[in-house]
């Protein structure tokens, strides 16, 4: 089992700040990175935390032209009060997005749903964090982006035309359970940091994950060279649906995307968001006289009872990983996360990090 | 290859408002009733024909007191402008279902969004047809619902207690494709129906779609008892979120659905609609000066091209089937089915059916 050690939460933020005042962004701008990263860490999400967020920003982001620090937000007027589009101007993603979930929570309290489209966008990272929040403040919210570059080939294709294009809904079942039921996934089988990973460590992939360069299926991580969606068809369609979900906000060419610039051509991915707001949604007759919060919660007893009580929830692993985060006081890293995170200190000019300042985790 | 015989459209649309009719449904939810059988059978749906949605009413509907003939729809008042909620009072499902996708419509003109949300409500039959309705005329349309009986696992539970809850996304892209992409399709691998076909024909379940009767994984269909999500968790909790969906807005205890009545209780589906009008989506600044239109042709085109030209999208099947059926000039079916349509015919005293009174189909 690996171990962690607790890092202030205040610690970890004036970190992430400032590594990303360094690279440009506004104050505003960091602190969003840094309460997402903040968020990912303490829900154990270990794919979307800082480490990952700066090296995406390095690659794809400031380091490269995909993100431009300081970057205004432009509404675009329509004729539709209860759907907003804007384009981003490539502004961080995170910011961005952060702003578009509230601006989505404000529209599904006045109309029922709100919808914010994002035009020329920069990868927001944990799609399932943002719906998170929209869920913990009692709304069903809904994201999907096209994610940076393709590395998906469509059913029965040979070569990767689609981005591993998650999905992520937030559901506020928290007083059901304690928790928002949040559903966040790519649609493919995996992603390509596992292939890496099965590569660097050895070990098979699971059958139907990958293709290598011929278009054929391979469970050998190191032929690997595209992914293949869940499911069959059913994960081709969901991937689609967030392609053309761009297509209609703006995006272009989906193996454009994120590569080397092309003159004429977008290379912008683009996000969507939805909020609902559930008292928009009730018929307000449940059985027994249940409040509605009530009834979501019969609903669950009933799915995991008979024999199911041994079922995880979606968003339930991520609970529970914030609660051994707040009984820690502080997010939990491991010493190879804090040795990165001790690098980008000491870029950035920030005090020195050692494993050794950091208590171990419970 | 199966063969068919060509009926037309009108001799089947007045032998199913004729047989919906002899069951005591009014004029219009019996024209509804044909209108979306001639519909599925036109696009080769042969699981949700006429054939079917007579069954499933028979079983559930007006045969049992799932379903009442005539009933009223009752909108329930809410301060939000962009969604709807209503009660159906059981009414016919597909009325119900037209009628509220009719009304995203309106909504989607209005505010950019729609919403409908449906409590106490009878099986729809094919979520499909209504969003291909709704991106024919070009509009993005969603709509999920919780299925008539809990025979779906949740993972890693042993006993069934979620339906196989379908998702239906429809795409308007008849600009650049000639039909809209219309994602469809249940959360379970199969459906009970292909096991109980697999059952009586012999032949295996793909692994992982079924379990028997000790919660168990079996490939065997006379062994399979209920039936598994796709895509392990990520099937999992698509299902999860009809459920919640339909939680919020009213339905109760899921393994109580459509099952005989229990005092106190509702047992009733829930649906929820959502159309969104592109327009409100698009931030009018394409690549290369493209429309919207061309801009979502062009990231087809990708997807499609560089060695993917065999991919299929999901929609183009149904296309196919639909321009197959206007080239013969009326619905195709097989003898059997005629003859499952001569039973009816017989039934609702209707002028008698027999397969050699019409064509074979090209």
């Amino acid at each position: 089992m690996e171990t962690f050690r607790v890092i202030p939460e205040e610690r970890h933020n004036s970190l992430v700040v400032a590594a990303f005042r360094h690279r440009g962004y506004t104050i505003e701008e960091s602190c969003a990175a840094s309460r997402m990263a903040a968020m990912a860490t303490r829900h154990g999400n270990r794919t979307h935390n800082a480490i990952k967020a700066l090296h995406l920003d390095h690659l794809f982001g400031s380091g490269n032209g995909g993100c431009v620090p300081g970057a205004q937000i432009e509404k675009v007027s329509t004729r539709f009060a209860a759907v907003e589009v804007w384009d981003a101007h490539r502004k961080l993603g995170q910011a961005t997005a952060l702003e578009a979930i509230e601006t989505a929570i404000a529209l599904a309290e006045k109309y029922g749903s709100g919808t914010v489209c994002v035009d020329n966008a920069f990868h927001y990272l944990w799609g399932g964090g943002y719906v998170m929040e929209a869920a913990k403040r009692g709304y069903i919210a809904y994201t999907n982006c096209t994610a940076a570059l393709t590395e998906v080939v469509p059913l029965g294709g040979r070569f990767p035309t689609l981005g591993t294009n998650p999905h992520s809904w937030g559901l506020p079942t928290t007083a059901a359970l304690g928790y928002p039921v949040v559903v966040d996934w790519a649609t493919s089988v995996v992603a390509m940091g596992r292939v890496q990973q099965l590569a660097r460590e050895g070990g098979a992939l699971p059958p139907n994950a990958a293709v290598d360069k011929n278009g054929g299926p391979t469970v050998d991580p190191a032929q690997a060279v595209a992914l293949l969606p869940f499911g069959a068809h059913k994960g081709y369609g969901l991937s689609l649906i967030n392609e053309l979900y761009a297509a209609f906000i703006g995006g272009s060419t989906p193996t454009l995307r994120c590569r080397p610039p092309v003159a004429e051509e977008k290379q912008t991915p683009a996000f969507f968001f939805q909020v609902i707001h559930p008292e928009s949604m009730s018929a307000r007759r449940y059985a027994q006289g249940r409040t509605q919060a009530e009834n979501v919660k019969r609903v669950l007893e009933d799915i995991l009872g008979h024999g199911n009580a041994g079922c995880l929830l979606p968003g339930q692993i991520e609970a529970k990983a914030a609660a051994r985060s707040d009984e820690n006081g502080g997010l939990l890293f491991t010493d190879a996360e804090i040795a990165a995170l001790g690098e980008i200190a000491l870029e950035v000019g920030a005090p020195e990090w050692s494993p050794g300042d950091f208590k171990m985790a419970k």
